[in-house]
């Protein structure tokens, strides 16, 4: 048996997202070994409701402890927004999301008095999640709020430049063109993806907020403080891959998110975890 | 107890999209009780395998079993294209899909010769399902398929006309606007909803074939044939509509698909049916 400092960093999202943030964990925790869950046969999370993203997202969970995980990263914008506490009170590793670690990000980076634009899917925006985690660290900070649904079948359909892309993106984004905003947070982990026509979109001044390396940092001090980081050297950091429905578009995909192949994705029926 | 000629004519889709085949039905068979379920909870089913397509069939049928239906409308094309006949094999009901009454009314429109086009999701190009349907019915004849996937996405967010989904549009269709197809089915029942702007970009000539129609239509033969038909006067039709996730969207949106209020739709779980 390994010890807890050997066992994996667990990750989920609703589909290929979330790899942005395993790449950010792999580059930050290079000895780490991960286990990644994308619920492909469900995705996507952001257009539902908070009910039955959190009933997705503690299925998922309860299927990477089954692979044995020390930690568990919901590398998923609407899943954090709607499931965290239940996460949190159904697990016992530490559940780490990613809208806190993407508040602190642009907080860091804006003046106070400066606004702060958020953009996400419907699910997330409507949970005023980014909007409480902003207003805990700088109490009356102004925050502008934009859904964007489309964003994420363009960015999985791989429709990430060209005139489509920019003209819907110039229909959710014209607002924050003005400079009425110091830093926009991309709050969904698809956004990445599509961040050259975001910013051809909010122009040169705007600082844009990929919330993956604030996660992956905030993962590692969690880590550290619970001596939890892997021993270097001790075993050779592995990397899993499960999705629920097949895995080849994941497999395809997914490679453009993580940027290095995807080897041995297994598909996973979870719905009976 | 009713008898079963008093059952309802059950009809599921993936959410919103087979509102478009119900309303059809409705209007074909105004004395017939529907039940409705909407699987928004796991919707798109285009952008899935045949596999989780099929799963996720199965069980929407089996919910609407228990609310007692003579008559099982599967008004989704992907849904049609994966899981027909495990439905047939499992359901002690006629079944009836929404591609070969599509691929019917196609041929009817087309002289021998003549090209036919199809679109719809990457799901039901991939299947060969309406490629099968129509060399069955005219051996030869020549087919175009052309996978939509944004096309669902801008349905469901209520992008029907503007630049946006013309520019989609003229992406996906500019092939078919040359006069190369005499008729262009809407093989995906989210598809009618865009109707103007695939006619603008497809032009006047070309034949659009929505299935919805030709679905009723199959519907009132086999129900005749099987002496099915409810009785005239007997018991005042009712209509019920369930969806998986909240109500609260299905109810909005599925007023534009089906072209009058919905009443009471009721949320269910069905994962454990």
């Amino acid at each position: 048996m390994h010890s807890d400092r050997q066992q994996a960093i667990g990750v989920f999202d609703s589909g290929v997202g979330g790899l942005t943030v395993l790449k950010a964990l792999m580059e930050r925790l290079p000895g780490e070994s991960t286990v990644y869950l994308g619920d492909t046969a469900r995705v996507p999370y952001g257009t539902k409701s908070a009910e039955v993203v959190t009933r997705y997202s503690l299925k998922n969970a309860d299927f990477l402890r089954t692979r044995g995980i020390k930690l568990l990263v919901v590398a998923c914008n609407t899943a954090s927004a709607a499931a965290l506490p239940a996460l949190r009170a159904h697990l016992d590793v530490p559940v780490v999301g990613v809208i806190e670690p993407g508040a602190e990000a642009a907080i860091a980076r804006v003046p106070a008095g400066t606004a702060v634009g958020v953009i996400g899917t419907p699910g997330t925006i409507r949970s005023g999640a980014y909007q409480r985690a902003l207003e805990a660290l700088r109490p009356g900070v102004p925050v502008e709020v934009q859904p964007c649904p489309l964003f994420v079948p363009l960015a999985e359909e791989g429709w990430l430049s060209g005139e489509v892309p920019a003209l819907v993106a110039s229909e959710y984004l014209a607002r924050f063109s003005g400079g009425s905003v110091g830093a926009l947070v991309l709050g969904c982990t698809h956004y990445p993806l599509l961040k050259d026509v975001i910013r051809q979109t909010v122009g040169p001044r705007v600082v844009l907020v990929d919330s993956a390396e604030a996660t992956a940092q905030a993962t590692a001090a969690l880590l550290a403080e619970r001596g939890l980081l892997a021993t270097p050297g001790d075993v050779p950091p592995t990397h899993r891959y499960y999705v629920t429905d097949v895995p080849d578009r994941f497999t395809e995909v997914g490679a453009r998110f993580l940027g290095r192949p995807i080897v041995g994705a297994e598909q996973v029926d979870i719905t009976y975890v």
